[in-house]
């Protein structure tokens, strides 16, 4: 027990330091930057007597998100505010935040968002265009708040601000893992913290159809496991997410995607069924048959209940990843084909699109569909939505479609929040025109379900999402990734506050894992992995499913190692400059991570399920040995020999190898360090 | 910073030393204690091919519960079952569980839970008369998963169970403070966990009332700040409890508690309105009139609405606290009184009583009460729930009604579980006969709602719940308080699985506290403190309401501190037996505490909230130096001085102050250890 009591000392230390920061005036927390922003060097300070006041004060679903932000900083700061309910009674107090408003907004697209918030040392005050506005206005103002010794306050700013992209979404797949509905509620919570406005349900997959449908009642009852939403709970997820100023927009993924839909109506597929619900992962051949006409009668009920409950103007229609295998084999539809003079399975499609058009067009939706949709003879009042890239949106932005950018925001390839965060939309040096850039609405965040549950998505879709909201709504221009991280920190803790598991089932998962021994051993190794990127975990010898367990390391682990980050950096430094406090601080993690492979070794024999890791703390020993030996020779100017160094790079050869389905996330700081060294 | 170094090893080193244990043979973590068992030297291995087979397997409510246990068991051990969801098309397996059962169960009182359950080397068999004896033998299964170096076992074992009260339940009040339809789930899916059945929902208060009611929709509308369950959620709950062998019985609390009720139908008050919804906590004026005979018809129409929505025989009608000064006050309630022969209010509220009985046995609903109810001329046909205490119960009891206790299960009080486990409906020394003591069903632990909300409940409800339930369910004779506590952490550990939060939530608060600073001075201060017993909390200094904040140290303290329990274990054998190894852990423990006050002193400069606990860090850290000079004085054969005890001791009632409405556990284990001292 003894030999790591060293390392924990100075894993303790290395906390401290980069916890024991005070907060520096000039510095400021928000998240997205506001467009414009100005710091007066005042305070105004905070106490019970603290009131809102709105104007007019009729607005309920202001009044509601007005207590709801006196709650949170109540909650914050344990002030026992003697304001209690905001309601139509609600008398205008003279002490503390006036809001004043023109208009109540429209939850739909292009709605005004703007809003002015000027602190003085004696009062607050926010004005917007619309309630929704004041919202957003809202949640700049708790995260300015802050607090010294002598208590809580705001400091002193004018803040002009507005939005760059009208479409900020955030798509969550409850369809592969079902998400109950205290997932989407608290979810919908987060993306108002940090100004987004739409949330896109993915409410169809081979895997599960997860919406009641009263009119095509087999769809739910066979389709879902029994796990679905039922109309009233939509209706619930609507108000709940209106009232935070967000649209949602639903997708019926057709006409692939739907293994689900054709274990209801099998008589609707493109091959005969039987079917069943598809508990596999990947692309599957299950398809609509597009040239019979039951096929658009199905869709004219379905569309028209759909359209019903849901109130957004746009309906998502997938469209994606059709392989066309069932179309090749069935006679039928190759016949109908050649008659119809419809040249391939591309072309098919857009005849399917087109009749959907019809129908939606009918029920007063606008269509949205993935790049697949864009076909040449499209009419121009679609939106594409594109998960190919920035290409296909230039093209289509470029013949006057609107369009929606996903790819490079797909948050399930658990990449770090840097790529999604420089991937713009409408980057710097983009090749439209400024009238076909209007046509690029905004971008959405993609939350896919293979590989989450409701313990682990929000880990997934958190701190990271608040990078893309930035990205979404702040100047183009805004675009220091350093500050980024330490905003995103900041706000991704207090996101807490809304009930967001994304850092407390860490820990509990990590109890789990390691059969409630401690998990310091655990924690330290988990701390420094990262799951495999991209869909590479599907190659790893465990083949997921709907019902694999979705608790072993790689869902505990993070999908960016601030630890890991925090170790770059600090080794990036100390190359600029051999500094001894630097040295120091690196020698303590490096120790940290030799002494801990002997901890681990021990929980690993309560605790089978965390055997798989094993080689990669004992990589971590061997690489962190590497560092201390660089460290401390390059304090006593060590020539290193070129044995050393090829015998060094094989280790980090053998480092790169997953284990768990995770990766070392240190190997580019290691590799750096070894390259780094002096030779003869 | 290094001052604190030596302190945080120690800590260390005691964590370690308390987690470290190696799993017993003999020992195992059942909780509650089956009525029979008997452990054989062997295992049965568990590996991906594991399945679970169902006889009859035409039972959907048991092929999804065993369902679950799979994916659970598969969550624990990260293992691939092949298996993948049990249903009316399973084929039976040879390998794994085998459950065999004769009936579907009814959700009902006195159905039968029993099962028995074997585990040899090759196989396992759960045998039950319902499918609701298999969910709790499941339930016990899971308790006996463990873990070697080779992988994960069951121990083979005989289990015969059964148990010992027929009503095991847990009062959840969603109407002081509204909780969502998700922490009413998560609960019922914990008290399937140890075994409880009884899910009694208290639905109506002075401060809201929680369920859309259509034939008087007023009363949701306008008593509930739009917090309320609709007649689908409630289905929803009913549904999801059920499917677990779980009742939900409803409570409306009348003819007191009802300023919400009166908010609505001020006209069927006891004195003219308007009346608003109650923010404060206590026991208010408003009370129906029962001497107009529209109180009748609203609330037959009022029960026959809700006797229809809630499945269970038994309805709740309150009863409790009314003070009677809205009755005395009004000249028409007086005249009816004297006409009617009505002598006080209690016969008056007997009379009201007796009115309700006939509308809910015109709707087939058995009465329930609290003690108020009880009332020499009521029917036999009455169940009284104590909240008064055992005499009540007994007496009642004599008389010939049955009875749940209550009183003694109040778990809003903070006490500590053993004071709740060795309260027992039916103590040993019971003047009941045995006749007598059929009267007695069991019991109920009361979550009461003025100081707990959605973020904070979980842990004033587990783990002590657990102790309250093994209570229920074991044989009176199961008692050693030390073996229940050391199940009680394994068992309250295993429930994070569930989605409770009483554990990950602590951590999280104290993030909030600390304003995103390293929580661990925080966290080693409050692990050691309680927040004040009983009601005390609403008399120092803070006027809790309904939209205080719940946020500070108090609410994240948890109500019985395990680490004061371990420091008391290890003084009380030191003090038996000066072993040396003893003296270094508490010395470790005593020390971290002594160094602790400086770093929290720093952190609470950016943390105002956390400034009320100052003076307490400071008395813990006199206190801890106290306890190393008389440890060290203790081994040095060191005689005290009267002065010196004299003086200490004031230190301890100076440390008895409450700060922040918390007091420090620490306190007896230190005057007891004051009061050990060699003395002249």
């Amino acid at each position: 027990m003894k030999s790591h009591i060293l390392l924990l000392i100075l894993f303790i230390l290395i906390t401290f330091s980069v916890y024991g920061e005070s907060p520096k005036m000039q510095q400021h927390n928000l998240m997205p930057i506001p467009s414009n922003i100005e710091f007066t060097q005042n305070q105004y300070r905070l106490d019970s007597t603290f009131t809102i006041s709105i104007l007019p004060n009729n607005n309920n679903r202001l009044n509601e998100y007005a207590t709801r932000v006196l709650r949170r900083i109540s909650g914050r700061t344990g002030l026992f505010f003697t304001q209690d309910f905001l309601t139509e009674k609600s008398k205008p107090a003279t002490i503390g935040l006036t809001i004043s408003f023109k208009r109540e907004g429209e939850v739909r697209l292009g709605e005004v968002e703007s809003y002015s918030l000027t602190i003085e040392k004696t009062k607050l005050i926010l004005k917007s265009e619309t309630d929704i506005g004041a919202f957003r206005g809202l949640e700049t103002l708790l995260q300015l708040l802050q607090a010294d010794e002598k208590g809580y306050y705001f400091p002193t700013v004018k803040i002009e601000d507005k939005p760059r992209f009208s479409w900020r979404g955030l798509m969550i797949d409850v369809s592969r893992h079902f998400m109950p509905i205290d997932m989407v509620k608290r979810n919908i919570d987060g993306m108002a913290a940090v100004k987004m406005n739409v949330l896109h349900l993915h409410l169809s997959e081979d895997q599960g159809f997860r919406v009641e449908c009263k009119s095509l009642p087999k769809l739910h009852e066979l389709g879902s496991d029994g796990l679905y939403f039922t109309h009233e709970q939509i209706k619930e997820i609507i108000k709940y997410a209106n009232e935070r100023g967000i649209r949602v927009m639903p997708e019926f993924d057709v006409p692939g995607h739907s293994t689900s839909w054709l274990t209801a109506y099998p008589e609707l597929a493109s091959l005969p069924g039987p079917y069943t619900i598809e508990r596999n992962w990947g692309v599957f051949d299950p398809t609509f048959n597009p040239t019979i006409e039951e096929t658009y009668i199905f869709f004219d009920k379905f569309f028209k209940e759909m359209s019903e409950l849901f109130n957004d103007e746009f309906m998502h229609i997938g469209g994606d990843e059709n392989n066309g295998k069932q179309w090749n084999k069935n006679p039928s539809i190759q016949k109908f084909m050649k008659e119809n003079g419809i040249k391939d399975n591309h072309e098919l499609q857009s005849y399917f699109n087109k009749r959907l058009l019809e129908i939606l067009t009918k029920y007063n939706k606008k269509m949205v569909g993935w790049d697949e949709i864009f076909q040449p003879d499209m009419p121009k009042n679609i939106v594409i939505q594109s998960w190919r890239g920035q290409k296909s949106l230039i093209e289509s932005a470029q013949k006057g479609y609107q369009g929606i950018l996903s790819n490079g925001y797909y948050i399930d390839l658990v990449q770090p929040a840097e790529f999604h965060y420089l991937n713009d939309p409408i980057p710097a040096d983009t090749p439209l025109s400024p009238e076909e850039q209007k046509f690029i609405l905004g971008g959405e965040a993609t939350m896919w379900a293979e590989l989450v549950t409701n313990e682990t998505v929000d880990s997934r879709i958190w701190p990271r999402t608040i990078a893309i909201a930035e990205r979404f709504w702040s100047p183009g221009n805004v675009r220091d990734v350093d500050d980024m991280y330490r905003r995103m920190e900041i706000i991704s803790s207090q996101m807490e506050e809304l009930g967001l598991t994304h850092i407390s089932n860490y820990e509990m998962m990590l109890r789990r894992l390691t059969n409630n021994q401690n998990i310091t051993p655990l924690k330290n190794l988990v701390d420094v992995v990262e799951p495999v990127k991209l869909y590479a975990r599907h190659r790893q010898g465990k083949k997921y499913t709907q019902y694999t367990p979705y608790t072993r390391v790689v869902d505990a682990a993070r999908p960016e190692s601030m630890t890991a980050r925090r170790f770059g950096k600090l080794v990036d430094e100390f190359m600029l400059n051999k500094n001894e406090e630097i040295r120091t601080e690196l020698r303590f993690m490096l120790m940290n991570w030799v002494d801990n492979h002997d901890e681990f070794l021990l929980i690993t024999k309560s605790s089978p399920v965390i055997q798989e890791m094993t080689k990669m703390s004992f990589n971590l020993r061997l690489l962190a040995e590497t560092g201390l030996e660089i460290l401390d020779g390059s304090m006593n100017g060590r020539i290193f020999l070129d044995e050393w160094k090829t015998q060094k790079l094989k280790l980090i050869e053998a480092a790169k190898i997953p284990y768990g389905q995770t990766e070392l996330a240190l190997n580019p700081t290691f590799e750096k360090l070894i390259n780094s060294v002096q030779m003869k």
